[in-house]
């Protein structure tokens, strides 16, 4: 089959490489219908993320359709349309059993395009298939549930749920870009008051407000400012951190009101500065956090009843030959406008 | 009245001050049985408060009698013995009505010997008495209940009810000073598996254990490998901070296990570095905050009850107008000992 | 004044009586600008209310205009708009302290046309003002309002919030009067997958559909199988009582899923059966609950913006010395079709 | 091997049955160190519960060895001495995957003994035993361990954890048997204030007060009078039900506080009547519920730490050809004095 593979920092090809096969009888072999790429390939692709090995099929996100199932397997068999998750799960250790996934030690967790083969293929074997893969109702489009695989869930539970939104609040979501919008329009389940968008961007912004955003800001013109004068100065309920750099998580803690909440969803590389000297006193919480996807279940079925803009989303689509046209477009977002591009297998 | 002064940075004086009167149909005036020095006092007179004026008495926490009482008091009466709570509450401004009372806009929070005259004198007003002082049950002591006016509340509600301390937990407390002994001792309340403290100094630690800690190590010798040693290389469940200074958060950071709790309960001067390298993915929250006293009336029983070991952590008694030889073994408590040290007034 | 003066069991008069004056410190009096009538009254007016002395004004909902403050008064003053809630708070008791002021022991609770005069006058005194009226902003229309004294915040917080509901519920309210129809509007703000709504009158469905309700079904045309047809046999995710009648409770138990809640906001007058022999292995929450109006700061704030649909629950509207008539209309509501009938003052 | 097999309502034999084998891959056959008897098994023998077909092997609680494992098995191998939970779990359905094990709609919840062959036996088959067997720590005693099979995990999660038991709290356990004596126990784990404890047998209070109970009364001498003399009239913050009769039932909900919970632990055949004519305002919440068992291993660790009195709660001890003696002594006991009968095989 054909596949994306990581060479070296820098170089990727989209090649020729064996077709996978069943190894456990927890896996299932997935036929790639729709895969997409996310800001995390772009850092494996650069060297940032040492454990993918060269050689490594990238990917972690894919909808397609069960080809071959393992003798362990009871939830999925041949022919089912899924969703393959960016979280396997064991089901069996102490975090799975708290539906922990993310943190799953044994075997699970982020895998896929990580320490074993992922999903920019056309082929894919998912591990620990009876938690890590999910049926798709007949009525959802391959490319609009690509989106639940990673970013859809993660903006959801590591924002939305850590950030504790409630209906009246504000929130403030720092970056626009594919997660941080998915974190405005999941916000929205909440009933929020209002959602503050921030960005460099301008586009960006834009897309925020019409996923629900009702004010925007752009990051180099006080956004701090704006919650202040939105909060009678006392600052935002939750605050979002979406970017993943030092300085927009100090100014997230900068935006929240005594009492409030920082949900971090940003990658980081860097470590950045808690002014405990302002906050100790602040009653705030921080939390960080790896998605588990538990919420796919429920997201999937607002995905279906149409309340989920997860095609909004998608600025670019081709098909899965192009994979390396789609990263150059991808990569270069800024340029192109791109927020997700999706991939299809031919119809 | 005699009362301690704060003169200018680095000098109070015990001296004569006009006595109170009530100022407010909230009012009480309390005539002071047992007061006690914090922490925080030494902060002040050293000058690092900025907020607290020359001239101001100092003093946050007291145990003693209403001598009189505004129009508006309506559940305390002269005569009544009470306990001051560090923290007075409003109870009208919307931290108030969610028992946020650290947090209060309308005039009260932590005000007591820092923006209005404090217990460490004959006499205190009390602003809104009806949410600001306790009814004292006739079965407790007086010295006893007074580490109920700050250290205890704080170490139950900022350390082990933020930190979410739970059966079977594995609890790290980092500081064994009074804050953090009241946290070991506050984290038993729920049946932790064990409590480890972690201290610079041998008597601490042995304090630690006489209060329950069940495991002790000096900071100095690899407290994170003990943690790790006793949880599997997980880490623990909950982390206290309760020193304040930048090197034991990041070594709190440290020692939590995925998805675990860290709750900061020392009073910082300075920013601390978060390693989000690391903990982006580790779902760890982290939380400060100031005490609410929301759990006084609670801890007041458990008191009454003999299950909070109040007494023990007082090391040293004296009479009211040696106010200034208190501080002075207070504040030398490397050479003296203390932990905490309560002065009565004569009887 | 006017008022609406509970004569005897089966009679009340709209007629003069002395005006109310300030009793303490605490209390305002407030001009009515808009009232409402509760199916309590209907019932207190029956005489099923034994405490409501003869005598007594009714009503416990109004917005009106504060004309006269106590000098304990220090959130509100003269001139100032205001919703009056049908829970008055002392602020200072265990459960105020709370802020489950539906329990206050300290003098309040509901105590307006219940205990002490009500609302459905030109003046009423309301004690407490600091905890128990709520400015409102100029944008909000007094009528729409007026519901949120009681209604509003009833359904949401016995109903929506006991009763947990989450994006992707299904969520059933059996009851589509006044407070069913605010418990379907209110659990939107939550998200769930749908509201299916149950009664016997089909113009009350054609409202709760209008109010967002995704399906309804007569009480007497099986509702809980159209309910397993929805959930695969399951059972809905939470289920409220909107009625008061032990049958409708009965069902609400059989259409709730394994792990779901059942929240009752029916006023009940006789005892229900409790189907342990089923319900015992099935995981399942009940809850019963008076409102606390602890909501109350939210809800005004999104019906300042938009998001409740207040307006569409007021049938009737009259001026206030029409409230005769407006009890006759409201008391007969099979045949005028109320919802909610409004009164106000003369502009 | 030997078995107690069913035979018809009334009559069961310590008889030879085949031996187990292996049926699915997730299955292990495990050699049975200890069982015990549970009151279910007795409501069994006398045809209460009619999915138990004759010919069943009957027994839901046990510790042994495993002696043989399907090839899916991950977490336990031959020769690993277990705990055999009462609940059997898929870990794949919804249920499942929210820890609510009990509800396993995969084939797993309380199958042992009841759809399935039981734990009564020389060896027994349990199905998905990666989430259905825990393995034991070499330094509990296997007999102390069986207790955690069903009844500790019972009282604490379905008492001790609905009933949201908090330090402070008056707790009322209604019930003195070996459930409500465990939940006694467990409820100690978060330091309430008091733990009353009601029984019709002064022997099972006696038991009640030597595992913590700091009150005891029985339940013909006014158990209400008692709460209530206790907490100013209140009520109590938290009522376990742990007998299982309509009665007893309706005396917990009369002895719960304002915004108090009642937590029903007992197995009911019958109705009872709620009395939401009193309770509709009175904030309460009432829980039902199956173990999930998603406790156990925290509650093994307090066993291996010595902190669950398991021990205290074995009256009779047997050996396992004592079966039918062991059945008998359990049965009768109001003569026997019997709380728990252990049986355990020739050492």
């Amino acid at each position: 089959m054909k596949a994306l593979v990581f060479q070296e920092p820098g170089r990727t090809t989209w090649k020729d490489v064996p077709d996978p096969g069943i190894g456990d009888a927890s896996d299932v072999i997935v036929r790639v219908d729709a895969v997409t790429i996310c800001g995390t390939d772009l850092h494996i692709v650069k060297g940032d993320v040492p454990e993918v090995a060269p050689g490594r099929v990238l990917g972690h996100e894919a909808v397609g359709t069960v080809v071959e199932a393992g003798g362990d397997v009871r939830t999925v068999r041949p022919g089912d349309r899924v969703l393959v998750s960016c979280i396997s799960a064991c089901g069996r250790c102490r975090f799975c059993r708290e539906a922990r996934y993310g943190q799953c030690r044994g075997g699970g967790g982020w895998v896929l395009g990580h320490t074993i083969d992922g999903t920019q293929a056309e082929y894919v074997r998912v591990p620990f298939a009876d938690l890590s893969v999910y049926p798709l109702p007949n009525a959802v489009d391959s490319v609009d549930a690509v989106l639940l695989a990673d970013i859809f869930p993660t903006a959801y539970e590591v924002g939305v749920r850590n950030g504790g939104v409630s209906p009246g609040d504000t929130v403030v979501v720092v970056g626009a870009g594919p997660i941080g919008l998915a974190a405005v329009a999941t916000s929205r389940l909440y009933s929020p008051e209002r959602v503050i968008a921030v960005d460099l961007a301008d586009a960006r912004l834009e897309a925020a407000r019409s996923l629900g955003a009702e004010a925007t800001v752009r990051a180099d013109e006080e956004p701090q400012q704006l919650v202040a004068d939105l909060t009678d100065g006392l600052g935002a309920d939750v605050v979002m951190e979406a970017v993943g750099v030092p300085e927009t998580f100090e100014t997230c803690t900068r935006m929240v009101r005594p009492g409030g909440r920082v949900a971090n969803i940003g990658v980081h590389g860097k470590p950045a500065t808690l002014h405990l000297e302002d906050l100790w006193i602040r009653d705030i919480t921080v939390t960080t956090g790896l998605v588990d996807t538990s919420s796919t279940p429920m997201l999937l079925r607002m995905l279906a009843n149409g309340r989920l803009p997860s095609a909004e989303l998608v600025t670019h689509r081709f098909e899965l030959e192009q994979m390396e046209e789609a990263y150059d477009v991808f990569s270069r977002a800024t340029d192109t406008g791109a927020l997700k591009v999706a991939l299809h297998a031919p119809r």
